[in-house]
């Protein structure tokens, strides 16, 4: 079986979504379209990049995943694939891939250029269906990646925040916010250890200090908590609430850790 | 084919959907996965227990139904699967499942307890991944449901809001409420017979009689209707409106409806 | 492979468009069912008209398309399936298909009567599960499509807003706003010249001159342009914005066009 995942910020309300679908089935009959979320607000390439790196891990060894959030589409901005070890990853080479590619054993990376694996006329707005959408099903059919275009040596990279250890203390940010107002932040969780002294500081608009703790239901309803969650990353979120509602979180609002071995690498 | 149904509460903004599909498929690749709703409100037990008993019976038959409702989680709160003459139904042990067993012919209820059949390491926060997929995908490859975990005697039952039937009229109330604003009540409609005279009262914020008619558009536009909605339920509704919005209908809100046959049970 | 696609204003947050894909999946098992979209404002007819013409020749041939936008439900409307010569349209006779139909070489037109081909029993208020879900499955399992009712000679033509030339200046108006905010227009863009004198009036709440160019990056950020959408018409949008919300544009604004060759037909 061969799988593609599509990440977009097209949203439910028009044919976007199922028309790179249409183009799909068109070309590769037998493989199949997981959605993975076209829920971004638009041109939100950050959101993209964290989306996919949360995710793709769990998807079939060989997937591709094909991200759409792509604010220069039609202007000079490169479309790539990148081969790894695992999977295949294709989209505009703004960052949007780089976060899922940081930890992931590089291959092959290939502009995307030759326009005979495109659906024609290629529209100037729409390249989803007519260069990812066409792409994703030929290498979902076994097109070898450089078919597509030349090899390039290297791919734009987003900058991560990194956390920053200082007198004892680790300071890190809100990287992302869900659904739930649950905000995911950049201290990886590897060193967590939830305990009745853990806590962090939330520096939002309400100030707000978060126990560490292992579930939602561990503090009262409606408390904030700060627990690892299920990106590997700490969380601040509200017992049955949104934390960025009760907080007023956003993302890049600032994280303080107290630790108790701030001489150990947290990442 | 094997088919497995989706619930839940995770909205379309973020990867948690589709990494539940990527599980699914790295472990049950020919199975067939489709959505219920992803849109219920954070945490609405009784919208997501509605959904799937207003619809599960139109799933091919063996049909494994997960629900991912599950405001509980990592807390004590259990994990089932139970396995009915029609279909398997895997989920948290809180309710969400009971509207739709409360009328199927149960065979086996089980915990879900054997970690070999969970992705390692479980998370505290999103079961929907480490848990209920994995079972789901292991269920449709014909895992018996004895293999997750030691039989239960029961599992937790939501309470159904029974209709009462006192002087002559009955008395019900609102469950659900639909995207158009249509108002689903408790009221069967066995014996519900479409006519000139019949009529239901509304008791919301605007009180409100309404004729009771086969259809929306048997009203002038804008107007109120009672109905038999396709739920197999009373409905209010508005020809071209949200009732919902016109009305100020909530779910709770109370309905009762004349009956010239106060005698016959209504349920 | 065979291929059905779904286009409703069932929303997200119901079980309804979960409950279509069960009714499918029961009685076409191998069929693959595509979403176009399902995020349309309830009844509107005109924008599940465009969305279908928009998209439905990026499916595989032989694709059946149901489209069930349908606020006559369980009144006298009918309800229809019509072949051509590259796929099947099945859905309400309002209109809703003919937009589509409109550039494609008809072979049958039937309504759908035979109600042995329908769940029993069958619905007031959810034909979409009763009716069209069982229809386009036995479409695609081969049913023959005179044998779900009688031919008929015509259906419904919704009225499309030709635009007119009128002292040098073709005038047009705006019939579908997408996702982002994009105008799109029914000025076709077979003779559109991206040019630096090229630009547009959009006659909305704000008036505003728009510079006709390829691609939204060639204007600086929030700045509205007029450029060739993927649909084939002129679109209105902002660089890295919202043109409805930047310009109050709705669908029906006036847009008028300088033409450099007014006695060419624009269409």
């Amino acid at each position: 079986m061969s799988v593609i995942t599509l990440t977009t910020d097209f949203g439910a309300a028009d044919w976007f979504v199922g028309t790179m679908k249409g183009v799909i089935a068109s070309l590769a009959p037998k493989t199949t379209v997981l959605d993975l979320t076209h829920g971004l607000p638009p041109g939100d390439i950050r959101g993209a990049a964290f989306s996919l790196a949360a995710s793709h891990r769990f998807f079939p060894q060989g997937a591709i995943h094909v991200v759409v959030v792509d604010p220069g589409v039609g202007s000079r901005r490169k479309a790539i694939a990148v081969r790894t070890a695992t999977a295949v990853f294709v989209g505009p080479d703004n960052g949007v891939l780089s976060w899922a590619l940081a930890k992931e054993k590089l291959k092959a990376i290939h502009a995307l250029e030759n326009n005979t694996r495109f659906l024609q006329p290629v529209s100037h707005t729409f390249h989803g269906r007519d260069i990812f959408a066409p792409v994703a099903a030929y290498l979902s059919r076994g097109v070898p990646i450089h078919e597509f275009g030349p090899p390039l040596k290297d791919f734009i990279h987003l900058p991560w925040p990194e956390p920053r250890v200082r007198q004892g203390k680790i300071e890190g940010e809100v990287v992302y916010i869900d659904h739930f107002g649950n905000a995911i932040t950049n201290l990886e969780g590897g060193l967590l250890r939830p305990s009745s002294e853990a806590a962090c500081q939330v520096h939002a608009q309400h100030r707000q200090v978060c126990p560490v703790r292992t579930h939602f239901q561990a503090v009262p309803p409606k408390s904030p908590v700060a627990l690892l969650g299920s990106s590997g990353f700490l969380e601040i979120a509200l017992n049955g609430g949104s934390a960025k509602a009760a907080l007023g979180i956003h993302v890049g609002t600032r994280i303080t850790l107290q630790t108790a071995s701030p001489a150990r690498k947290f990442r």
